[in-house]
């Protein structure tokens, strides 16, 4: 079984690469090189799996994980200009894939449980845009 | 292929066991432990796997899907109190969790058809909290 | 200029009056008359008035309207079967309309401020039904 | 990892079979069979598989991608009426399942790069109505 | 008070005008011209105003609203083309602004009550087009 | 009668006067004080008064809307830095409240019509907060 909690944050990046002139930056991200940046309301699905405790009939107890995804996702992500603040930004492009796969590596651990384990993080960037990443050992599927 | 159809039934449900004392429900539910229960507008999306018919171009006839959704979730959930009047939720606790697993028990088998079987119950609790479930068989995935 | 914000709250209640009968009851509101109640995830749009702050930029500190929503809406109604606990509807029937009414009553003097008012509230009892009140001086519009 | 970008088209159908009688036609179809069709904002979401470029930090370029579902989806079925004028729905019945399949045909190849392929096309004909297919090879998942 | 009500409908329409030459039809209306039409999931917001009612807390009876929505807008409009099957259309464009006329036309009276009349229709035509008609006697706000 | 087209932008802002101290602005604005600025996917709707034409059935022509919208508000506004780059937000601060006068301002003129006026924007700046703005002539309403 699954169970899917959907959190939100707004943020702001720029997808450029230094090393690259304007003229590089423009012809591989468009718009989103301009260096001051632009942002979203960033929609985070987090999706655990496990099987319900047959006593409390809950796969995990979302108060705990309300406060995992605070300290985690909420308090490094929402309201800041991503490349600035955030530090694996500072020299990976915070592209919608780059940030799923660095909510997972902060996820994976702390939402593990006897018989839970994190499953998916869904990351919309816009309502007509998101991905999808399932950890490492998955990425043949 | 998958065909998924989306319905939607207004209940409420507590979440407490009678077992415990007034203060370990709350520390276990929460807000939801109230006794006189609390509501949603929960969302119910049954996914079939099939493949389309080379006639018809269909997994199923969407119109017996229907009659068998009203039947299996609608009348018995939909404008009830959950713990009260549905039999399982009297000693089983109605978690998102624990309801998907009811409607895919309710289904499973009515929506069965040459080539075609129930593949997920999604159960939408709040637009910010859902869960899937693909039966005992597929627990493993 | 009118400002908007949404708020969440997950409640139970019955339609139906005690002086009558089960079947008036049931004539009257169809299932909504379950005495053990239904529930709903009720979204709460409320609007105010007013110009921007030529400072601030704002209406309002939503900062305080948060505190004011927590405490006036989210307190009083979510988690709660709005018949038993809350008393205006001990006596009044809780449909849309009149939990609007009571969401405006509570609400019309704590958001109050200089150059601000109380505009409206919309009331969504499911995706398809919502109710709006502008208070009693607007009841002619 | 997966990235899905959404299109959607407006169109019309009908659904029918000229070898089968009217009342043959309303049994198996009911109210779709009108030939004078009727109509949908069809949303699709296609997904590609693929591992983000360690320089670029994406699976694609969506400005490809764009191109792509305007020639491969937007100019064949946008305002059409699809069982005139696109030619597999003159002889095959245009059910949201048959139209998913399609999409999937006209993407597989255009879509495929080194490292990125064609994962899933869902189609949604009505917000409570879609299906998913992931291909031939897949068809046993 | 208002209450609104929201109901889809699947129709296709074709926006042309048999007087003029092809491309003026296409110079006015673009690719909505296609004499085969083409397709949209309608969604209607029929608003009441009224006061509730004091001893049923409710502005009109939600069973006889969907009575009459089922008889005057989805009998004839769902599933239709609407150029074709149903009469005004015959002969005035069934742009979004005038199917909100006619749908305004067919609920005005049916709906009126003693304290109660029809307030507005809102009809969408896709997710980012939506038009408002409050009747004639409105019409200079 | 009202016709309503929506488009969206994504931008970053900071709510901050350069004339206080970090803490007054952090008093005033919150986590919306960074001076690097966060983001938004904002929503704008516009929406038109007028009467349908009665050749066309129109109220206005869309294309044309289109290329207002597109010129006035997508190029100085998506994918920018509100503070930064469009002028008129170096020196108002760049709020909900401001982004929708200055969007009023940019529009009002280009859409005038004969017998077509602005008549509202509304500004999403998250699915639970936005503004509406029906110019300085209606700021009593």
């Amino acid at each position: 079984m699954l169970i899917t909690r959907k959190v939100e944050f707004s943020a702001s990046h720029a997808l450029r690469r230094e090393l690259w002139t304007e003229a590089e930056n423009v012809a591989c991200y468009g718009a989103a090189a301009n260096p001051h940046g632009h942002g979203h309301n960033y929609i985070v699905e987090v999706t655990l799996a496990g099987n319900p405790d047959p006593v409390t009939g809950m796969v995990m107890d979302l108060k705990e994980l309300k406060e995992i995804l605070n300290r985690e996702v909420m308090e490094p992500f929402d309201h800041r200009f991503l490349n600035h603040e955030d530090s694996p930004f500072q020299t990976t492009i915070p592209t919608a894939e780059n940030i799923a796969i660095e909510i997972w590596r902060r996820l994976c651990a702390p939402v593990q449980r006897d018989g839970v384990r994190l499953h998916a993080i869904r990351l919309w960037e816009t309502p007509d845009l998101y991905v999808d990443y399932y950890g490492e050992e998955d990425s043949n599927d």
